[in-house]
């Protein structure tokens, strides 16, 4: 079919109480706070008034981004639909950063370390030791996880490594199916999903932000790549704010 | 192995918005109420004390079950667990008693057919009409059940016979792998399960009722039936309780 388009959805979780704090969360799961909430359920409204109806949902294993879609697809009308899950989606691990203060680490490392590890595509934290306080060695919902593939610490290079077997393996199949897709995750795992979708370098991919709360839509076509470049937010004034006001966080 | 057993945790919704108005509910969609919300929280309160973590979760197609597994999960902590959902976990369809007042409905048919419609094992209420206001007929979630498969009004005995297929190709698969599966659910489709685990006859299932918010925990023997008949509820004495009061629903 000449005409073949696949619509996929993605949502970035809203506020959480780790964000509020200005600390970095990576792997910690940590809730919504109220303001995430009220973003989700902004996000689910959004679809309904936009008749974007998702059939299907992916959701990561951290409970901000699971509440997320439980308080969207609950506003759309959509909680009944079928949810699968992956750590694969998951936020990117902070390694030895989890936990802490992000103006503390920029004021102890200095502007051009803090910026390294935020934003350069290769360059990991430290490693998060297992037994440290914020480490998830011992969490149940990640056993299946072989040692060699369980991250300590990651960088976004390591992000799109293991985000896209899950893209290729879980998403495309549910979206060759058919089906509207929503996958609600995170900053950095979308971002990684941005990168592949949109054919981002991995010099541009610094500069990319992804609001929270906002649904971006993309048609992919045949090849499920996009038919429009870096896809359609369903509230463009509002997302071109949150885009500006991400941009210089950490910056106080 | 002589000791393979399989654990099985049945929890039946809160309160919802209709139970609270003394409504036919059925298949009509509505939401839990703060009682709904609170009951659900302590039944994930009660896993969590006694270590009973579910791996994978079954829910019915229905807001009011859906959001009492995403409550108690996420109070346990296992808000990061495969979900599954099927219709064939729905509450029984009420047909044309959907939205009738149940007082109002004894007042007008009297004790016996009132009683015989509430818990007679094969005397479904009359159908429900396509365009009928409580009427699922156009319901996206429900188009891919075949008209001669959707219920428009349903007795226990058409629960048993829809809801048995999705526990032998479904849930049981699941408890086979070794998972602790929890199945959040509705009053006639847990009796309906119960009925077939524990081999209740037709006539005995009329008096089994089960009370809302208290994980009632079955372990299984390697041919799926239940090592102790009844299982055992996490909090007996509220368990007995709720289910005196279950029994008085409707004569008031």
């Amino acid at each position: 079919m000449a005409d073949t388009t696949y619509r996929l959805i993605l949502l970035r979780h809203g506020e959480s109480q780790w964000n509020q704090k200005n600390l970095f969360t990576g792997w910690v799961d940590v809730d919504l706070n109220e303001k995430g909430e009220k973003e989700a359920a902004r996000g689910g409204e959004l679809l309904l008034a936009e008749g974007l109806l998702p059939d299907v949902v992916h959701t990561s294993l951290l409970r901000r981004a699971i509440r997320t879609s439980q308080i969207a697809l609950d506003k759309a009308d959509r909680h009944w639909i079928p949810v699968r899950r992956s750590w694969r989606l998951n936020e990117r691990h902070y390694g030895a950063l989890q936990g802490k203060d992000k103006a503390q680490t920029l004021a102890e490392f200095g502007e051009d370390q803090f910026q390294l590890w935020r934003r350069s595509y290769d360059t990991p934290p430290p490693v998060l030791a297992d037994d440290a306080e914020y480490s998830q060695a011992g969490d149940a919902r990640y056993a299946e996880i072989p040692s060699e593939l369980r991250p300590a610490t990651e960088c976004l290079k390591d992000v799109v490594e293991r985000m896209l077997p899950y893209w290729y393996d879980a998403i495309v199949p549910d979206l060759a199916e058919g089906n509207t897709v929503l996958v609600t995750a995170h900053g950095n795992s979308l971002r990684a999903l941005v990168k592949h979708l949109d054919g981002i370098s991995d010099a541009d991919i610094a500069g990319l932000n992804i609001p929270t709360g906002i649904p971006l839509v993309y048609e992919l076509d045949a090849d499920f790549k996009p038919v429009t470049p870096g896809g359609r937010y369903l509230d463009p004034e509002a997302a071109a704010a949150a885009i500006e006001a991400v941009k210089n966080q950490g910056k106080k």
